[in-house]
């Protein structure tokens, strides 16, 4: 009845387990991440380029992997092979471990596939005891430094693997320190260090009830240990988590023979990058601290000294140093990251490794890498994270500016802004547009209604919501920062404030939101605005030049079009026309036309929509000036333009001729259990043709007038208050070919489950298109297709495809119904989930392969088997994403289309799986 | 860009048209429906049976299709074929088609693949004119009869072909009839009638401007033409919708030579059934009118007699008919319907059809017909209608019995019912438990909250929701009737009434619901109690031998479970475990570990709940004595417990130890936009892993005590207040075989979408199961399987499967899933769809085989490829449809589970579906 699923990895008696490296050879290489973590992989490296590197070996993470699966057993074959390992540690550094004479110290450090900077635990100065220290006292003739380091050792060795916390040692250190009146630890004395270390080892006696271990192998393994089990520590857990490392990666365990930069005034230690990490600006840059070790850097006790200083301060060395830093660029063909020792003037590489870097030093280093002949533009083009250009088009906080967090959400929309806290979107009008003030629209969750107020807030935070939720999904169209699901958040709008922590937040208060890490601050946090660099457009022609999918653009406003168009968007995949109708007017006349009473109420209604629903795809055709426009036709739930409040309601009764009554009993006819499953997107254009009608009319007429924008031509305007295609008889003269400019309109159906409902709607499509062009004289080209959002349609994409010029896969839905998750309901226990391992990522970020990806492939052959050559896009939130883009271009599809900020991460990441393949 | 899709079918030249019968011999035979009709394709038959038929012709069927393809043209051939075959039937008529001398009179009428009955027009008496009457006279010697048939002819002409409304002559009869002070019809002389006659033609010329044909041929086609036109019109158009007959069928049209038998006492017309219809019985059934013409039968101006009183009348005529009744029957091996008539003691059969009749009498005749020989058991399980059997289970009204009905639902649960309206559960609970009345629950809809409610009715009566609403779904479970979605009903709960057309419906006031017909009646209506007659059971015995598919039942309670039991049930396919968890302190311990604050907080209310949860499964496994029981865990999203009402929620809070607004909170955060998609299902086991702890502990644990019932081995009550598994260190001795029984529980995990969530669930079970082995010794097997309900979850059937030892589909969520469509909100639009022919059948009710049924196969395939000879059921609504059981054969799964009521549905539609392989 039991099921084992977790297979129990090995470790072959045979097999490698531990790679030494030294004195200018190495048994591994950089190309052996995976086995020996990226410091070992490097390390190993940098010996075999014949770079100084202080000797030592790397035990692989295959037995940090053998020792979880075996209930913490190292393999037995592991002793042998570090005793062999260590010995010839000891050939090269010509000293012996535990040697009275001649004490080989090394340090023990962990090292994974991917960095996890300070989450696991290293063990420095490993090898002292009561002998070998006064031997390392007479070798370097420093007895405070030997006794210093010693001390060190028994503080660290006893926090990281006998388990006792540090402040024991702190505190008595303190007391010495306090005992001499000094203030600073250089201030002992030899022999106050000596009087510490013995405090130090009768405080573990005390504690521990057994003696620090003397025995320098026993010291070795427990260090050894020590690291592995730092691998499953909270803190490398919840990194791991965050960045999306699995715990089954494991950890190498490097072992090295000690260099001192803290031996005397000809020692030093440092870091360094080859180029600057911020600007990505070719020039040196870093900083070292002279007669100190790594940790005293850390510490922030002293300041170090910039790079720039040391020519003055160590002129040879510093000639050295930069001749491993191009050598080291050279080879790895990257910019590099360097930690480096001095010990009586001579240099000794401790690791280097790709250095982070921001986006725009990204950009700029993989541009000038491309000019420098060091790399070539495909490799440039892999370089670069796509979702990090997000950071190149948002204005960002002022990373050195103080700063209170009050909360976090999640990080919704990328980009920083304050303003002042409003909590309805009339309020962020009024003081956003009319007062011309900054403000910040903070809601417990925002709705269609909200667009306004959004459009007028700088930024948006809501309390409740995904990365999906309708906050997060138009605030990222809009370009706006999102902070959303700021759980901790009390927003009560009755008070208008919003209490978190001991916090209170009234309207009018300032906040700061950073909605590219999810912070919400108080007060106002200083911005920078970006500008994107001349190597931006470079990259981005170098992107264009290589992919094969078109990139769209989700938008319905002329702003998110001219954005998305300025991005390089080649067209739009998805205007969503019903965003067209919450605002001002609109929204009455939509709500009347959903409480009318019948067909003719309804069209009275449509009437006065259709010149504004017509002046809107009049403004986006013009911006697009013939690039392809995907229009949806209404797709939500009619209750979603319902009004809420007692006033909107008699302001609807009254406009519409009906009671309130009347409007309160239709609201709630129209009240779903399950409104995504329910009466909306092509369902509404079966019961209610009129409205799609009057959607079609105003596109074909938009598309006339574009074609020919001369005044005499436009046939509606020639019969006034003619609110419908038919109804005027005189036939217009052909249609010339004006000043104009062609369009082909696609026009999109949203929701189909049977072909039929496609046949009867394509139908209504081009009879409206045949009046319009009778009208009009106008020979209007045109498109119709189907959004894909069910698992149903996919499966008979193959009899919906006769009806279907194209194909666009909706993923937000198509996933909420293959995974039968709500995009809404989901927080609840999707978080739960990642934790538990049970999915790996958020479904409606990125796209599900093994399930969604089937369907939409099933989807593409069935269609293109019934109609080769058919067109196909995606156009959910997924089209922003790279994993998902990768898995667009696997699966054949012509194009993607995003929110307009994320056209040029849609290109670059375009571009990268059009590599892959 | 327009897309044909409809093909014109069209007649081929060549094509035989015009099908010939009479004088024993035809061109036609019964299995030619299709292209005769059914009328037409009998007649054929019985006359190459040798049968005395008058003779004619049959224009097909394929004509009627043409002539609507064709814009209402007839084809060119026909007119020569029809011709040709009017002067066969002269031929064999002895008499010539508008002959001055010897006349040929024909009935023009309709006749459809499947009998829609009164739907379409008849023309009688066709060929008379002011000739022809006169040789009518002449040659029968009766005159008043020759124009009292040309008087019917006009008036019947004028109507069907004319489209002159038949009250213009009823009001001229009426005051001819007036005038000479007589009462009948055959009151009047020839002259009266010859009158009569000129007044219908001048009234003719004066409302058309045009004469009355006197053209027999004129005649001939106008009533032809006719009889395809009534193919469309309205009332047949409504009955094809309702009948599911497609329009693209068309009818037949029979033009046959005219029998009378309304020219004397030697004459008569009648109707017979060899079988009683309403009760199967083998005698003759039918009745007679001397002297008469059908028509008069149908006016019931005078009383027809019975089959039993003709061997006085006509012995020698009584003897032929029964002569040709049973040579009938022996022909086709069933029931006939049949007209005759009998003109001057000459017996002329007019029809044979196999005849309509009641479940009881069918199955009483399938039976009676194999120990007659006549058929094979195959046969007989053929035969029955499987949906026709839940009128054998449930109480019907009495036919005869007078009704005022108010308000036509949809018939969401069979049977009928009457009772005081009552509009709340706890007012249905106090008069129909305690008071001991007869109640319907009338609600605007039902939730799980009403259940008590329910039980406590006789039937329930909804205004809002589908044929697979919760009202519908639970009572068709309990076996109650219930009228779903009747929409005209104002109910208003505050006033306790509930209007409808004029009347007001108070509390108290009776009312009787018609389950099966979806009638909403005023007033108690009788009812009869319906028997199980032995043939039932001889029926259902025979469809056992013959079936594959097994057959278990969705229930929870005793009361279902022993229902099913009687019924036939071999298992519980589906025991929804949160129906438990309604009823009194269950519900208010079940609200406590909702609002529990922490795991600790939900244990302890859990562990209320432990205990009766073991009780109902002791209950469960002792009804079903070692046959599968199948206990879905813990499904329903949890807000659908929490209290609604200002009362309950405080007395939760108290109950819980919590504030009133800790609850109003809690079930407010609970709310979700899209519930179906929301946090239920295993995500709730996920998340709260102590509630499916609780319920695989109570499920173990009444499975140790049914195998042995001895109270010293049951482990739970040896430690008091030991609400875990755990706790009881005490190992006991060996379970013994005790006089229990084994159960081998078959635990189902909801809403799978990874497999890593099964994978989770089952270890929880797993270790549960070894908790409770351990502490009471007992040695359980068990199997745990999952529900498939989702898109995703069949497509990755394959790496769900070495988790799961059975799946189950879950089709109604799977439909909802698969097609978008929310069950309880489709109600405002798949009506339409139906009308517009968009989806043949309510995808709730019969399963969508070309979408859900393809996942069904993949998971199917899939799953058995991972793990050959999987388990396989299915467990939705669907489980009870034919149709749909006919795909679970066909799709080779292994059992179906369905409603207790529907468990002969299914026992014979499996059959069925057996046979058809």
């Amino acid at each position: 009845m039991n099921v084992k699923s977790n297979a129990q990895p090995k470790v072959d008696m045979a097999e490698k387990l531990v790679y030494s490296f030294g004195d200018g050879s190495a048994e591994g290489k950089a190309n052996m991440k995976n086995l020996l973590g990226g410091k070992g992989a490097n390390l190993a490296e940098m010996c075999a380029l014949g770079l100084p590197v202080p000797p030592g070996f790397t035990i692989t993470t295959e037995v940090c992997t053998a020792y979880y699966a075996g209930n913490k057993k190292l393999p037995g074959v592991l002793e042998t092979q570090v005793k062999m390992a260590l010995s010839q540690v000891e050939k090269k550094a010509g000293c012996v471990f535990g040697d009275g004479a001649n004490p080989l110290l090394v340090s023990v450090r962990s090292g994974a596939r991917a960095s996890m900077p300070g989450m696991m635990d290293t063990v420095l100065n490993l090898g002292l005891n009561d002998i070998t220290v006064k031997a390392l006292a007479k070798n370097t003739g420093n007895e405070r430094f030997a006794y210093d380091s010693y001390r060190r050792f028994i503080q660290m060795y006893s926090d990281v693997v006998l388990g006792l916390d540090h402040y024991h040692f702190e505190d008595m250190l303190q007391q010495k320190k306090s005992d001499h009146d000094i203030e600073l630890d250089t201030g002992l004395t030899a022999d106050d260090l000596k009087d510490l270390v013995s405090q130090y080892k009768e405080k573990v006696q005390e504690e521990l009830k057994k003696p620090f271990p003397e025995n320098v192998h026993e010291q070795l393994w427990g260090a050894i240990r020590a690291v592995f089990d730092s691998w499953m520590n909270p803190r490398a857990q919840t990194y791991r988590k965050l960045h999306d490392i699995p715990a089954a990666w494991g950890t190498a365990v490097t072992v090295q023979s000690m260099v001192f930069g803290n031996m005397g005034d000809d020692c030093a230690t440092g870091v360094a990058f080859t180029r600057n990490p911020s600007t990505g600006e070719k020039k040196y840059y870093g900083e070292f601290l002279i007669n100190a070790q790594g940790e005293d850097v850390v510490a922030g006790i002293r300041t170090p000294q910039t790079l720039a200083d040391m020519p003055q301060v160590m002129p040879q060395v510093y000639k050295q140093l930069t001749g491993v830093f191009d050598r080291l660029e050279a080879h790895y063909r990257d910019m590099q990251d360097i930690e480096f020792t001095i010990q009586n003037n001579k240099l000794w590489m401790l690791q280097t490794r790709n250095g982070k870097r921001t986006a725009a030093a990204a950009v700029k280093a993989a541009v000038d890498m491309v000019k420098e002949r060091l790399i070539d533009k495909k490799e440039a083009i892999r370089r670069i994270d796509p979702l990090s250009l997000d950071q190149l088009l948002h204005p960002t906080l002022d990373p050195d500016a103080k700063k209170t967090v009050l909360a976090t959400g999640l990080p919704a929309s990328p980009g920083a802004a304050s303003g002042k806290v409003v909590f309805t979107a009339e309020a962020a009008e009024i003081m956003g547009l009319e007062h011309k003030e900054k403000v910040i629209l903070v809601r417990i969750e925002t709705s269609p209604e909200d667009i306004h107020g959004m459009h007028a807030a700088q930024g948006i935070l809501t309390a409740r919501g995904g990365m999906t939720s309708h906050a997060a999904v138009v605030a990222r169209g809009m370009g706006k920062p999102c902070v959303s699901g700021a759980g901790t958040l009390a927003i009560d709008y009755a008070k208008k404030e919003l209490k978190v922590v001991q916090h209170t937040i009234r309207e009018g208060d300032i906040i700061t939101i950073n909605g590219s890490t999810g912070e919400v601050m108080l007060g106002e946090i200083p911005t920078v605005q970006p500008a994107l660099s001349g190597d931006f457009e470079t990259l981005m022609s170098w992107a264009d030049d290589t992919r094969t999918l078109k990139i769209r653009t989700n938008a319905e406003t002329p702003m998110d079009a001219e954005a998305a168009k300025r991005f390089g968007a080649e067209g739009i995949g998805l205007c969503r026309t019903e965003h067209m109708f919450f605002d001002g007017e609109r929204i009455t006349a939509m709500r009347e036309m959903i409480v009318a009473k019948d067909t003719a109420g309804r069209k009275q209604a449509l009437a006065k929509l259709l010149p504004m629903q017509r002046e809107d795809f009049i403004q986006l055709f013009t911006i697009m000036k013939g690039l392809p426009v995907t229009i949806r036709l209404l797709d939500p739930p009619l209750h979603e333009f319902l009004p809420h409040t007692e006033e909107d309601i008699k302001q609807v009764a009254k406009s519409a001729g009906v009671s309130a009554e009347l409007v309160r009993q239709r609201a709630h006819e129209l009240k779903e259990q399950n409104p995504m499953l329910g009466h909306r997107g092509c369902r509404l254009g079966i019961t209610y043709p009129e409205i799609y009608e009057m959607q079609a009319q105003a596109i074909f007429e938009a598309a006339a007038e574009v074609m020919d924008p001369s005044p005499s031509r436009r046939g509606w305007r020639e019969a006034p208050g003619d609110g419908g295609a038919s109804g005027n008889a005189l036939a217009p003269a052909p249609f010339p070919k004006g000043e104009g400019f062609k369009v082909i309109p696609e026009i999109m159906i949203p929701l189909v489950m049977v072909p039929k409902e496609l046949e009867l709607l394509r139908s209504l499509v081009d009879r409206v298109a045949a009046e319009v062009m009778r009208k009009t004289g106008a020979q209007i080209s045109y498109l119709v297709g189907t959004m894909i959002e069910l698992p149903r349609s996919c499966l008979r994409a193959g009899d919906i495809v006769p009806f279907a010029e194209f194909f666009s896969f909706g993923t937000n839905d198509l996933t909420q119904t293959t995974l039968g998750i709500s995009r809404d309901d989901s927080a609840s226990f999707i978080e739960i989930y990642r934790q538990k391992g049970i999915v790996e990522h958020d479904p409606f970020v990125t796209l599900d392969q093994s399930g969604v990806g089937e369907l939409i492939q099933i989807a593409v052959e069935r269609g293109r088997k019934a109609r080769p050559g058919l067109k196909v896009g995606i156009c959910g939130e997924h089209g922003g994403d790279p994993a998902s883009i990768r898995f667009c271009q696997k699966a054949g599809l012509d194009y993607v289309s995003c929110s307009p900020y994320r056209v040029p991460v849609a290109r670059l990441a375009a571009a990268q799986a059009a590599l892959e393949k």
